[in-house]
């Protein structure tokens, strides 16, 4: 596999040229230190350890996987080693709170880091990325002094956190959990139960390990409402943060995957042991879902490192593979020369960075959801947040899929061959569409809760931007505009139709949601393409011309696969139940 | 996983019920014996071995794989039981001519066993079909002595064949072979040179192995031209069939793949080894022809029995998995009440019986090719297998990982994990994709080859008998006929467009050429759905309402994929060339 190299020419395009961050910083105060020159050389730096310390050890990753043996787990070859360095570089607290030993990174710059570290090595990624996300919910919803204990540690990598929700009959249907809790004297509450796909439940790179656990009071509600939240860790913490006894709960066994092999997704039995609850009783879904979000744009980000790996290996290989000649000649030419291949790098060129203009803007309105003192501005990215999330994490997972797969048909039969590395991608990647809810759930959750039951309000903060960018945009850019113009109109009407449609029966959502995402999905690209040739168009040099040259291929290729889409969406429940059951 | 069950119902259902093969047959005088209780009984025979053989080692065979030991291979655990088994009941030689020990059977029942071998067990599959594939070649162009000597031991599969093109530097571009022929003066040759991607070529199944060689003769032609056809056995063969020494070829490795992890993928190494010329000097491109163009078919059903493998587990999870309730109601339903769900598996399903329809219409032409009297009838199916074989290649194995990716993500998290066998399915179609002519060769063979070069001679064929079947349909078909005939008129305007823009520059023809052939895929499979719902209106009961449903689903949502991919054709080579190599 040829060497990872993080895009940091393309990130600096993005945040600096095409979205201007360090203007954004600038007006909020816990941001205003940061100026876009230390950025970018924090980008460079990290792109460094990626792409020399993590990289590396992905293949070898994942031929040696992960190892379990009376409980304990073993990391491949180099695992424990790269995440002290990661750690030490203080990339573990990369966006936590400065005064808990964080670095106090925005979310602009975070999600460069996610995507190099997937980019890099997607198993050794999640280790540090649920960490992040354990943190994250802690201080959303933690009391002080648990903050105080164990945000530090997290922060330095000293500590791992997990998410524990699934359980063998609950999957995307959380309101099965059986997971048991019971008060205790002290305060503390007694977990049982076994959780099932518990990424990092156990391992040899941290000293201790942080389980945040979904589980039921005594007497709760059924469902859902009757959830709470619980710190579990692996060692139990004195007062002063040295750690005590081992806590009664085991890693029972870990999966046989198809692909991150490396990432130990771990059976965790909880055998009465000691827990602490995190926010009131019956709230625990709603905090896990502090971390879900932010995990669930994480995911987002995984499709799309690990398409920008394939797409660097790609084209490196389609420049140096010499196969068919052109007319009149005996010469074999790179492949690179024939149009097949040319529209499946293309294809791969404007997805991927289509996805990290997508995942710039969405950082964005993160970093301006949380540090905005204008609590109108707040409010408006904490609903595009909550509109855009299922699409980031739908969408760019299904371009991961889609990417690495083109990224391995042009290898032709070296695609297929581990040595290769292509191969490796698309089975890591595959498991980005279904953990974190299924692509399924997020379009039933863009659809539904995001979009019918709003009546729409959060898609015309959005669609309204849009049509902002397009009336203020330059007659120079109408190549652009007037297919953007002509496709927003395409979603506009589409959701117009599922708003009325998903207030009538609800059943009209499920069978319209996929390809109501997926219409989002391209026409959310041809805004971000239209403000990517936008800068390009005023600047001079073949790096905009490239991007230029992107654009078009993106409007003219892509972007018309929303009209089967659209046509699709709008055929309606009726043809997924005329068959029953027993017909099936 | 669950069991695989032979789905000869729906085979009934396509070969007697929609193309009544045994009229088909009985005007056919080689064929003319076989009526369809013995094809039933047959099918019935060859799914039971399947099913009880070959399906139980898919899995173990793929935790196990080959290995490799100083240049012999050796298969999983079981497989050579099963390979005599599966020759001991003749099915080797299923089509092979029963004068030299074949069965004699049509291609109609051929792709069917094709199928059910592929559902059961890929990786195994590849070995006897290989081997029949190399038979079809020499019975086709070997001299009456070769055919004597080898065709009754790969029939019987005391023998297995294999087919030796790739090089390093020859992958698509077979004019790029450098393996040398030299004649020696016996009147055989003496073969030196390297092959990789050898499927089968070296194994522990059979007795002797009988490889198909591509080389060039000292005087040959540059390029494709120059390239001529060998027969060089693992052991040498005496007159009276047994076998004498060992030949100068050997296996140098075995590749570490994606999938197919129970076929032996090998170097092939002929270190001066005797090897027979087949056929003229200088045609052993078109010899080998034969073979592809046979082994094309067959990949394409790789696709479609993977994908029916997919299904058949998918289907009984969704009945099984219990997941999310009703408004109002606390208990969970079987996730195949779910309207997404819904939408996965009636895609799987109407991809999966459209393609066999697919597979039996190209058979029907196949048997007619070989057996008719009548030469008109003969030329015109040669020319309608020569238009369709890319296409069932290529469409039946983007089918085979579309189905096989939401057969996984039927079983959510499930999906992922190896027990389940659904991964699996992933990895192992993959390969189909790729090999034998990757899609992208197979679109470039039908868009330049199959219609540009004769002008669309053999496209109006096609589309001429699509258009008598509308003109003739009776009046309660318009549900479907109306849609067919628009879908077909699409494709009419773009083969149109293509053969005007191909004429001007050979490049668009690249540029549009997947496009094209996936809409001539989707209008093809209205086609067939369009035929399998004229059979339905006309019966009674549950089995026929289902084809119906599902051929409404079909029009409903999955042909309106070709406006877009339509849309996506016309766009041209420009902005495939406007970014120059430099600027990627």
């Amino acid at each position: 596999m040829s060497d990872y190299q993080a895009p940091v020419r393309d990130m600096q395009f993005v945040l600096d040229e095409v979205f201007s961050v360090d203007k954004l910083w600038a007006r909020l105060p816990e941001l205003s230190e940061l100026d876009w020159d230390s950025a970018l050389a924090i980008l460079e730096a990290a792109g460094k350890l990626c792409a020399e310390q993590i990289a590396p050890i992905n293949r070898s990753g994942d031929e040696q996987g992960c190892s379990f043996n009376a409980g304990s787990v073993c990391t491949p070859k180099g695992f424990p080693e790269a995440f002290a360095r990661f750690a030490g570089g203080g990339f573990c607290g990369f966006c936590g709170e400065a005064e808990l030993g964080g670095m106090g990174m925005p979310k602009t710059l975070g999600v460069q880091l996610e995507e190099m570290l997937a980019a890099s090595n997607l198993s050794f990624s999640l280790y540090p990325i649920l960490s992040a996300g354990a943190a994250l919910l802690l201080n959303a919803h933690a009391s002080e002094a648990i903050k105080q204990t164990f945000l530090p540690k997290l922060y330095s990598g000293q500590w791992c956190g997990t998410m524990c929700l699934t359980e063998a009959q609950a999957g995307s249907d959380l309101g099965l959990i059986r997971t048991r809790a019971e008060a205790k004297e002290d305060g503390s509450y007694k977990i049982s139960g076994s959780k099932i796909f518990i990424t990092g439940g156990e391992h040899d790179l941290t000293e201790n390990i942080i389980h945040l656990v979904l589980a039921r009071l005594p007497d709760a509600a059924p469902g859902s409402k009757g959830i709470s939240l619980f710190l579990v860790p692996k060692f139990l913490v004195r007062e002063d943060g040295s750690l005590a006894e081992r806590n009664q709960l085991s890693c029972g066994s870990i999966e046989h995957k198809m692909g991150i092999k490396a990432s130990a997704t771990c059976v965790m039995n909880f055998d009465g042991a000691t827990g602490f609850l995190i926010d009131a009783p019956g709230k625990g879904l709603a905090a896990m879902f502090t971390m879900m979000n932010y995990e669930r744009l994480g995911v987002g980000i995984q499709g799309l490192g690990a398409a920008e790996r394939s797409w660097q290996n790609a084209l490196a290989y389609a420049k140096e593979r010499k196969q068919g000649s052109e007319a009149g000649s005996q010469e074999a030419v790179s492949i690179i020369e024939h149009a097949d291949v040319r529209r499946m790098l293309l294809t791969m060129k404007v997805l991927i960075e289509g996805g990290r203009a997508f995942s710039c803007y969405l950082a964005s309105q993160l970093d301006l959801a949380k540090y905005s003192k204008d609590a109108a501005e707040r409010e408006r990215a904490e609903a595009l947040v909550a509109l855009l999330t299922p699409l980031a994490k739908a969408f760019l997972t299904d371009i991961g899929l889609e990417v690495t797969v083109l990224g391995q048909q042009i290898f032709g039969g070296h695609g297929f061959i581990r040595e290769a590395g292509q191969e490796q991608l698309v089975r890591d990647v595959r498991i980005t569409q279904i953990y974190e809810g299924t692509n399924g759930i997020q379009a039933l959750d863009l659809a539904g809760r995001k979009l019918v039951s709003n009546n729409g309000a959060f898609y015309r903060l959005f669609a309204d931007e849009i049509k902002d960018f397009i009336a203020s945009a330059e007659l120079g850019l109408q190549e652009f505009t007037t297919p953007l113009a002509k496709a927003l109109n395409s979603l506009d009407e589409l959701t117009t139709w599922l708003l009325k449609q998903g207030k009538q029966d609800r059943r009209e959502i499920g069978a319209a949601s996929v390809e109501y995402l997926q219409v989002f999905g391209y026409v959310t690209f041809a805004y971000l393409w239209a403000k990517m040739a936008q800068v390009a168009l005023a600047k001079e040099g073949d790096f905009y011309l490239g991007k230029l040259a992107s654009a078009r291929f993106y409007f003219a290729r892509l972007l018309p696969r929303i009209h089967s889409l659209a046509e699709t969406a709008k055929a309606g429940s009726g043809v997924l139940y005329e068959l029953n059951e027993a017909l099936f």
